[in-house]
């Protein structure tokens, strides 16, 4: 490769302070997870959630014991992720504020409940992609338990789908959770690979790009 | 509450077609993480990582068998989490497409190592934060292996710090992963428990805003 620089602004952060343990991963997701029966379903909002194996796929989500969805996904071995919308933030704060032991979320929110094909999780009609998830195995790991599930199912909104059923992710709008605060995401900044990417790769994704008019 | 309305635009989003699972959770976040010795420092690319839980801090990554990186991490059971300003994503992107076997990934980004005060794992100076992580726990998913680490020190960038020590993280211009693409994040949609705030609350927030100029 061509000796490569580093961008001088970064230099900015080199001096570091250190400060007391914490979460400071971020960004992280932002989903609404629904649990419970159709009858009488949940939605909680989580951000400790995130993809942990690709084949065969699984994601894990991070839940308090004291919350009520805990004992809902711990009994039936089931939960839905919703994707999240701009359009859903207001509905995605309200479910990670609120408890299920005392609103139904449901109904204060609007959103509509929809049973999934595969597992009959109750989810969220409204929101781009739904992951019908099975839990696998449950670690206690002090103030939350992990919930390792198999991606049992998915479900994405045709809204997102050219003419030949490649899904185009950009078109959800979905959002990021930074440090207690909910973001849109910005411009794109390069893709997969970008960096030892050849000038006719380049030339094409920038092609496909105008194209799509983002 | 007042009768909430979902925004119609996400009627849009209703119609679903089923697709083969996969790994569709987004956004998620996108990390380097290093490892080995200061000697001989590896850096990768990771998207499959996430906080697992609060107290104790721990946060998760996951790392393929067949990665160098995974035999080092498993060997010496720490790693650094270095999270991603915009300002780094070119070296971000070349160090998730190169292997530590064939390249010095330091050597060739020009990053500077650094070690890191409690755990002497090498980071990168350049990156606005770090994450000291200690494994506690390595599961076999199938594709990937799951560590589950403690947080056992953490460093940020003093360009973050306000007089008071308070970290504004938007200073640090973070880069989130949506399905193949590195985005900026974009603009604030809410803060947490912004759906039930009081007025007061709210304007005092936005005040907030104004005064830090973003």
């Amino acid at each position: 490769m061509n000796k490569h620089t580093v961008d001088p602004n970064m230099q900015h952060f080199t001096r570091k302070q250190a400060l007391k343990p914490s979460t400071f991963l971020s960004p992280v997701p932002v989903v609404m997870v629904t649990c419970g029966s159709m009858e009488k379903p949940n939605i909680i909002t989580l951000a400790w959630a995130g993809t942990v194996n690709s084949e065969p796929p699984m994601l894990s989500i991070s839940v308090r014991k004291s919350r009520y969805s805990h004992s809902l996904i711990r009994e039936r071995g089931t939960f839905g992720v919703n994707l999240v919308s701009q359009g859903l933030c207001w509905e995605t704060d309200y479910c990670g504020v609120k408890s299920g032991r005392d609103v139904d979320k449901f109904k204060d929110t609007g959103l509509t409940c929809v049973a999934s094909p595969e597992l009959s999780i109750p989810m969220i009609a409204e929101a781009p992609v739904h992951l019908e998830c099975k839990v696998r195995e449950v670690l206690e790991l002090g103030s939350h338990d992990l919930f390792i599930a198999d991606i049992a199912g998915v479900q994405v909104a045709e809204a997102l789908m050219d003419r030949k059923g490649a899904v185009d992710m950009r078109k959800a709008d979905l959002v990021a959770y930074n440090h207690g605060e909910y973001y849109s995401l910005g411009k794109i900044l390069g893709f997969f690979g970008y960096s030892i990417a050849g000038k006719d790769v380049l030339k094409r994704r920038k092609r496909t790009r105008l194209k799509e008019g983002s």
